[in-house]
């Protein structure tokens, strides 16, 4: 087959660095176009030294038909609202996008619009765009034309709850979720809030109870088990790179092993998702697009444990995969 | 006044170290005696290098007789079991002791047993001995012959929950605490668990639901409000050298500023416990013996928040905080 | 004796609130101002929540007659060339200061004006001040109304290389120094060079061969010895917060057991300087204003390895302990 | 083709790990074997839960007539003395091996025991062994029934200085190697020196000039150059998992530039050596098997920076290489 050929718009960030060196390994796939606005010209190794003799895109400004004449699919690594905005002039030049922004991954517009406090740009797209989850949404990934990329955190939550709301072994109205996650995650735009000397021997929770992503756990966990659900949630910068543990207590009357056997059977055909029987931390998942997730009866609770790489499958795994299924290939092609 | 002469029993770990490095600091206590079983005849400084140049006792074999005659009080570093039997030694020849294991923390005997596993070696005192926190406890800890030290999770746990259990603010039956500890609270002995290349850039859960500090915690919950609490506890094991971050999930019908004047009331007082409108992180309170706590309102529930160091207020800071209160000193003397 | 009164000018980065940090627990002095450009009316604390409950000192904008009013000395921590003029301001109205800049530090205007690439603003006092290092200069500090607080690479070199050229027992023309520093060497601005991600897991060197701190060590190893000498300097940045580990590489045909005896008897007298048999990592001196240096011996070289606290001894710890010499305290006071 | 079948001996440690790690994604490889003393019966994802769901080979004891009847090739984890003896096991029996130990690398028996303190199992076939490094001894790795992998520290020194010493270009008597390495060089056995608490924010040198890796660099220095050299080494534990960076100051009267130009003609056709104008970073390298080496002139020495990740190409990336020269795939298969 001809390798499918990348353009990924917005190219100075973590999440397209990942993408960036994931792709370079790909046996079918190449990044052909790269754009910023403000590299302009510069070989993308030279933002991104760890890619130095390993690819040498040069970073251009963007240019929608040039994207599209040049690119099989864009990865769109924008923040969102200037992410719709471009998908929709990726999108109508006939061009298949995986959008790493929250632009399209919600159900609704007013619930995007309340926490996201921007005026959608292309409102008539939102809740019919494929969530970039292949676990619960392949058919719909492999013909979109825009794949929604999951958020990180999410990722971490819905996979372990969304077949447990579904299969009704867990109660819906008391669920908190307890995330901890590596510092990429916040991005890579000068702040004095993570330079190395404020984050590093230190833990702290963050946006207690107003974290964009608890309404995206919500409804998607929502949309995949048909029961709507209140979750808790609350996100805790912590000092390493990469990954994301998240603590998940929930109220049932069902048991760990129960949990353990739900997850086997819903994830039987996932290529990345693995039950466990230890207590998975993160540096078992880092630098991979694999999830591990275990249970423990706890009381009247039971505790899921979730840990994947933000990065990856958290972000630039994830768009992979999502390729992978968008192009026909092996969800694990290219991917550890 | 004449200084306090010190005794460390078990001088080679970490929480040792720390109340070495406290004391040598300390205007009117020094460390005059040092023990250990495999470093006899060492300098501490041999065993521990950050003390180079600032304290010179040497290593010596435990004798009760020898600790008894140089020293105004004992700091006990044994794990427990062994911890009790040389406290009891110590405290029969007329020493005061400062114990920093599990051994006389608990109400009850049974309670001990079971969690510990062990027969108690002097069950008689286990249940009538000061729980080292001088912020409920100052005036059994003032004439204490041997002050129970407490565990670092309980430290970060007991004093948010405490006061609202008292105070009726918060629900009893549901309580969620999800805590981050840096490693050096798993000690100092050669095990590959704790190995840098283990638990750095890595996140896990561990003990989930089996750790001894969840009985401790209610236990002093339930003896400080008189009322009885159930918890579910999960400590993590984060990649930094110190600091405990609680996140504690209530229930209640009260709100989170009721919950931070409540806390600053029974606290007015307090020598150490800081009520802050920030979220804290670990490393606010890193290298002090300080606690930083803060609540939030997340839909049904509060979040609350609290910060120490395991190695200051959570072991060595209390123990000279304990050992200031014994000895007639202002809480703070010596302690930053 | 009264409480020494002091102001930090430029409160809002790493030196200022270490300054801070080791000033709330100093005996005999305390914090009574604070100036910042941008953070006015915010109390220290709100800048630094580590200080919360233990400095309550508000920001104020900078303003020469009333910080000359309010304190018995200042301590200047702006970047070069603003700290210049500051310090002129503050020394005519009759104010003692403590310069953490580099501004005073070197012998003449010419080497300054080449290093640094601007004007100075008070050039006639270059060469004249008091380079803020006790083991060499007390007499002068003692007296003097501006201190030049050392470099923190230099005081990593000077220390163990000035006695030993003195004495003549290493060769001046071909020393090689390789120093790795923590992050918080690089300051607290927001940059993306020192996001965490960026330093986490990883080391490298920078500005090799044209760091400005390279003129600060050949100019003092030459004001102290008498001696010029040519060293080739190159910094490295180091995944830890804390610390300067310098390895220096010197021709010699005397032996380490010589210079560590050279070393026992110059620092004799001097309170923080430890020479150690063992080989001393940044963690032995963290938190702490101590130096520990050793040597050995390889085949036609010694190696001199000397470890210190950036940020103490390489900064806020030698300006407090300028300051107990400036105010006839002994040098260790309020210091650990 | 026919996958490589690939037996690890010793499979406990962190280069297996890595070695598995990277032979799951490897298309023409797996492993098939995996020995160890002390697990045997457990899957090698128990031993390494970061396989979990990708490698589910089971842990048995080491039978020499066994691994050589499965596999194709075997790598050796053992420690130094334990290989040899291993290594010549297998051999006998016509397995092709690639020996992680030192015990094959150096040139003469007497050098090796010299240095490494035991009398060599099979001496006879020391000098005669292919030294791992298909930069320099692609051909005789080719044919090969036993490969020295190279040490991690010498791979970043002998890299940059073989060409150079080769073409003259620099002075062979007084090269000082500052090396930096991150903890897991150090090994996945249950050390106090190398717990999370004593390595993490510190960094220290050691072994000062008694390190082994020294008399390999000079050996193979010499052996690809025809120049005897002199190295003065010094490594330096540093805080992070992974990486090496060794900064070489070598005298010379030629200039980077030329260091640069001869690198990049020696290099031309190396699949992972990348000649950089940036200053490398270990994380610019990490997970990676590429090189990365820069120049600066430094007055009258010249400073070489060489970046590799000390478990890929430091290891386990060279071994896998080296596998591909050995079995006529390409250097690049399976590595990333």
């Amino acid at each position: 087959m001809k390798d499918i050929r990348v353009g990924i718009v917005g190219a100075t960030g973590y999440t397209a660095l990942e993408a960036a060196r994931i792709l370079v390994a790909h046996p079918h796939a190449r990044v052909v176009a790269a754009t910023s606005r403000g590299e302009t010209g510069k070989s993308i190794a030279e933002i991104h030294p760890s890619l130095a003799g390993r690819c040498d895109v040069r970073i251009d400004t963007f240019d929608a038909d040039k994207i599209a004449g040049q690119c099989d699919v864009a990865m769109c690594c924008l923040p969102h609202g200037a992410s719709a905005e471009t998908v929709h002039q990726l999108v109508t030049r006939g061009l298949r996008v995986i959008d790493f922004s929250a632009d399209f991954r919600l159900s609704n517009v007013e619930l995007y619009e309340k926490w996201y406090d921007v005026e959608h740009p292309w409102p008539e797209r939102v809740g019919s765009t494929a969530y970039g989850m292949p676990e619960f949404f392949a058919d719909q990934i492999r013909d979109a034309d825009v794949v929604a990329n999951p958020g990180c955190y999410p990722s971490s939550a819905i996979l372990p709850l969304a077949p447990l709301v579904k299969e009704g072994l867990i109660e819906t109205d008391d669920i908190i979720i307890d995330s901890k996650s590596g510092v990429s995650g916040a991005g890579r735009s000068a702040k004095v809030a993570t330079l190395y000397c404020e984050t590093n021997e230190s833990i702290a929770a963050y946006s207690v109870g107003v974290h964009r992503h608890q309404p995206e756990i919500n409804d998607l966990v929502h949309r995949i088990s048909g029961t709507p659900v209140a979750t808790l949630f609350t996100p805790h910068l912590t000092p390493m790179d990469r990954g994301i543990l998240s603590t998940i207590y929930v109220r049932s009357r069902s048991t760990a092993r129960k949990v353990m056997d739900c997850w086997r059977h819903c994830f039987a055909d996932a290529a990345f998702v693995t039950v466990v029987e230890h207590l998975p931390a993160t540096k078992h998942v880092a630098g991979t697009n694999f999830v591990q997730m275990t249970a423990r009866d706890c009381d009247h609770r039971i505790v899921l444990i979730c840990a994947i790489d933000n990065l990856a499958k958290g972000a630039s795994g994830a768009a992979v995969q999502n390729m992978n299924v968008m192009f026909g290939l092996d969800d694990k092609t290219g991917l550890v």
